[in-house]
């Protein structure tokens, strides 16, 4: 059964409240899911999982340091998490804040890894991203886009 | 007095509303403004303009291949834009739908040209982004940016 | 058996090496694979293939117009491309000229179309980039990009 | 006269021979200009500057987790810092390393911030990068971005 972290930082709640869809999704889809905050989380626990979704708020522009660390440190493992699936999502005050801009280089540090990724045609694109307090779209977004990740992890690592 | 060009492509009218917008605060700061749909405008009119403000809905997360056009034509004049002040803004279809990244994408290309940008404090921080049809929140994100741009120009251009 | 297309626009036969390397690679891998010229595609015929790898050069810091054209017609068949493998390359004038940005804008358009990437953790990480004509280090990152990529298509689509 | 900060954060001394460069031309250039490690600046420290000018290796895509830490924290003066002129600057182990990405999203944050960019037409088109360490093409990009920034940091601040 694949495995899966869903690792994030929030300071108001509302990136836990997506991280918290994500990974109801994930264990919905019969993933073997861990939920936990970046604090929670050494880069090398990094390699116990098949699957990666990271989240942050928007922080200008991008990732908040916290998480940015942990990406610093899993240098050490470089190599080891590639050909795992990966993710991110991003919850920002405003429209046009950035929050696309930070799922986008949370993306990137995963592709540096060699991890694969899945957009989602019909969602938020590149990854779920909430103005505010998460409403409907955006847990409905993170509920599209874990879904396309868990069917994608069941398929690499059977 | 500075001179002032918003260049844009639209296809639904959404994009069109945020150009005349931005035109419009333009021209009450002073500036001497044209407000052109893509299809009128040649690279080597680019020439005649202080401030360059170009407007694209978003297409696969960056601007359409019509306003593209137009910055690969530039080419010929590469060097000759470089210090004239320049801005982005974009409409999409849906929040988390690429409108950050096609601004974004149009504001490189200013970059690479050698122009000169600022960014909104307050307003959509990289430039006015609209989700479907522009509502007050986002014209008054264009009005706060065209201001900031207008400003840029007359100082830089007296 | 997995079908693949390298479609890629060049004027001076630097991104078309690195299209002929990419494609060679998919070949000796077992995937049936087509090279083409985007002037030979038509949105419609990306529905036939499970792996899609794009080229341009960098102009301005992203994708040239044509092939951003076939980008936005493929609007047409939105939806139809999600879950297939995707790649993209560049080729450029200079460090620091953009490729890097064109090669993730090109990966942008995947993710809207809910495609599947990889990135490469030993070469170019984002995806295949050349400084001029390709040189060995960059026809080598060719290579290790599209062996993973053929991998990747190959569990997806066996 | 204006008054320049060029921060930076380095463990190899790749990024700190780039910063250096910068700092020389600023001095060159008739600013008063400080030098310092991210571990020497206070988010406070910031507001005594006209220019910002801040250099990072390339991690992960993007901006070290150090000077990420610094923005996060300059969101109590959110607002004091419009206006100012900005650049970034980055190394990278390799060609296609994420050493554009980082210089972007630097300037992702001071766009932010409300702060005024120049691109260079000429060297590196979105701020200096260098592979590993600085050749003289680095270092010229270096000397003809941190010209352009003091022209224009002594245009908008006499």
């Amino acid at each position: 059964m694949a495995k899966a972290l869903v690792c994030y930082y929030s300071r108001t709640g509302n990136t836990q409240k997506m991280a918290a869809r994500v990974a109801e999704v994930l264990k919905a889809e019969g993933l073997e899911t861990d939920l936990k905050k970046v604090q929670e989380v050494e880069a090398r626990d990094l390699l116990g999982y098949d699957l990666l979704v990271l989240g942050s708020p928007t922080y200008y522009g991008t990732m908040s340091w916290e998480l940015k660390k942990l990406l610093d440190e899993s240098v050490k493992f470089h190599g080891k998490l590639r050909g795992k699936v990966g993710g991110a999502f991003s919850s920002s005050a405003n429209v046009g804040g950035g929050n696309e801009t930070t799922v986008l280089d949370i993306l990137k540090a995963l592709l540096i890894h060699g991890m694969v990724l899945r957009g989602d045609h019909q969602g938020d694109h590149y990854g779920p991203v909430a103005i505010g307090r998460p409403d409907k779209r955006a847990l409905d977004c993170c509920q599209s886009y874990a879904g396309n990740l868990a069917a994608l992890a069941k398929k690499l690592f059977p």
